[in-house]
């Protein structure tokens, strides 16, 4: 019997419940597939946080870089300012593990329903490789020009109105920036992932790229001239280019046209959510933090839900799809096959399914259902 | 009879046939409303500059800012490279007469087909406010840690290889950064535009915020504070905020969610396409680059279409739309309004329409039928 040791970060929110019912299944396909997953647990989290101050730490860090493969439930509470947590444990592990690939399924299942007309399984299936350490998601940038005191602004605002009979508005010219920034290797490295995804999917062998070099000229002409580059090495592939505006109406009029779409961070990030609603919502979307060289980390690509905290009510496919990619990462893929196979036939029998596929199961309920079929029914 | 001096600007591709429709339609319904327009043509696109190497010159410039709206067609042309029309041209006029607020309604109009399910004319019914001088369009950028000879590489190459076994993959470090800024002033001034449209629209009184706060928290932090300070004084509207990546899921599952959403320039970009398509297609959206003080200017959000120029096929009614919003700009609200309904209640015919509506068409013959509807059928 194989052995793996695998992290866990439950998280905030869902994440406990969503992963459990991950764990649950992963736990099914090694059974029937011969190895054993040994689960390290780490606390990390906003409860953790609030206790201890620690987001995580660089002894975390250390020790979590051990291991292939993290898998992560949610991360984000109310309790504290937004991007403290997502910047300090998600955007901290995909940095210092250097995750620079993010891979994001947009895959319709059989009997999930779509916001799009006349749209079917076979009209959406694509992936998206989105880069995952560069871009505007650095973290770098500040403000400047801050403003004069509120006495000062009165006299000057009292000048102004008496001498030109002006209005003055606001009390400074304060202004915020932000810079974004990739690298000649950061991207080809991820560009090239795309064209070798591509040759190996049994699609149209088809690369998009995203950006909008029409306008970011500098960092976006610089990534186009990389994937031009790169394209000459796979004469097989079909390439072109899409400006992130024009490719959300693609998605919604024409998903038919996708096989592999490769995109810097935050268009990634933008898109990949349009990606998500159109294979059924977020309840269905899975992504993986990827370094193929170094420790991956894997997840549902939706927040961590806090007004359904322990009600077992949300969905956990999108969780127990990043499992699937988790063990297919460990090597295992056969129970890799085997738990997508078993989601999507749980979904086709139409009976267990959670509220928001229309249905009222619960959360225990779905990944019971679906580790059932993978020891019973496959 | 008022007389109005209004620049045009057919540009290129399509431009100078929707931009044909479009006058023909405003001056049926300045013959109706007693208003003329003295168009004054202008040559700047890609023609142009090919010839002349102008793309907006400071002279045009100035010509152009002693009138209150221009009319503009299409920018944009497979001869140049990208970017070189549309900053020269397109963007340099939002800047140069600093056109702060780009108003982009979402409506579906009766009998247009959406992409979308089960939604209907009232669901698909608000307008994004999007910045259009700041943020990452103000064009800084650069390279750095350019990459060294071929030859010295070789050198480095063989070096590694033999000493290290290690393949060197590229030739250097090279990187290439962008830079976006907003001031507070630019936001605060587009931000409350936004709640007096809220104020004056008969809808729910709702602004939604599009930002990227937790991830791009210096720019997006600060635009969140000043959106946050200026709904103070609106107590009677309901506010939310939508992460960047949020917010184009809910487009596709929930329009009917939206009244005004006040977007940053990229951001804006992004999410305006999507609500073209979700409105019907880029053949039905019409934007304005206003500056209420100022010099606006009124397009359609499409494109030049190269492939179709010459071919009166492609839709006017964004630009026909389009010139409906010039026309409430010169204060001519009863125009406006006319243009409007003859656009609804041409496409509520269902005879004449293009291919992208499913019928066959050409440009004129839905100029035509609208012109004729001012005329003779309101
Ligand atoms: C939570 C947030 C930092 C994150 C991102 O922007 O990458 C999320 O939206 C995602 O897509 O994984
Ligand atoms: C052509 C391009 C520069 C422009 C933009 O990015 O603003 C266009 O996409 C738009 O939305 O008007």
């Amino acid at each position: 019997m194989t052995q793996y040791k695998v992290p866990v970060i439950p998280g905030d929110g869902v994440g406990p419940e969503i992963i459990a019912e991950g764990r649950k299944v992963i736990d099914a396909a090694g059974e029937k597939h011969g190895f054993d997953v040994d689960w390290i647990e780490f606390p990390n989290g906003a409860d953790h946080y609030l206790e201890t101050g620690e987001l995580l730490s660089e002894d975390t860090l250390k020790e979590l870089s051990n291991y292939k493969s993290i898998y992560l439930g949610s991360i984000g509470d109310p309790r504290v300012a937004p991007g403290v947590l997502e910047k300090g444990i998600l955007l901290k592990a995909r940095f210092y593990f250097d995750q620079y690939i993010n891979l994001r399924p947009v895959k319709l299942l059989d009997g999930v329903w779509t916001p799009l007309k006349n749209k079917n399984p076979k009209d959406i299936d694509f992936t998206v490789v989105r880069e995952n350490t560069e871009d505007f998601y650095i973290g770098i940038g500040g403000r400047a020009k801050k403003g004069i005191s509120e006495e000062e602004l009165e006299v000057t605002r009292s000048m102004y109105s008496t001498k030109f009979g002006l209005d003055i508005e606001t009390d400074s010219e304060e202004i915020a920036y932000q810079i974004g920034m990739i690298s000649k290797e950061g991207t080809r490295r991820v560009i090239k992932y795309a064209f070798d995804l591509a040759m190996k999917r049994n699609k149209d062998k088809h690369v998009a790229s995203v950006d909008k070099a029409n306008v970011l000229s500098d960092i976006y002409g610089f990534w186009r001239e990389q994937f031009n580059d790169i394209s000459e090495n796979y004469p097989e592939i079909d390439t072109d280019f899409n400006y992130v505006d024009a490719i959300t109406m693609w998605f919604a009029k024409n998903p038919e046209w996708y096989d592999v779409v490769v995109t810097p961070n935050m268009f990634g990030d933008i898109i990949t959510d349009l990606g998500a609603m159109i294979q059924g919502g977020l309840g269905l979307a899975p992504g993986g933090n990827i370094n193929p060289e170094g420790t991956s980390m894997f997840e549902p690509i939706h927040g961590s839900a806090p007004k359904y905290k322990g009600q077992d009510k949300v969905n956990p496919i999108a969780t127990i799809w990043a499992g699937s990619m988790l063990v297919d990462q460990l090597g295992e893929t056969e129970a890799s096959n085997d738990i997508l196979s078993a989601i999507e036939k749980s979904i086709a029998e139409n009976k267990i399914k959670t509220y928001d596929m229309g249905g009222s199961s619960k959360t225990s309920e779905v990944g019971d259902n679906i580790a059932r079929i993978i020891r019973e029914d496959l």
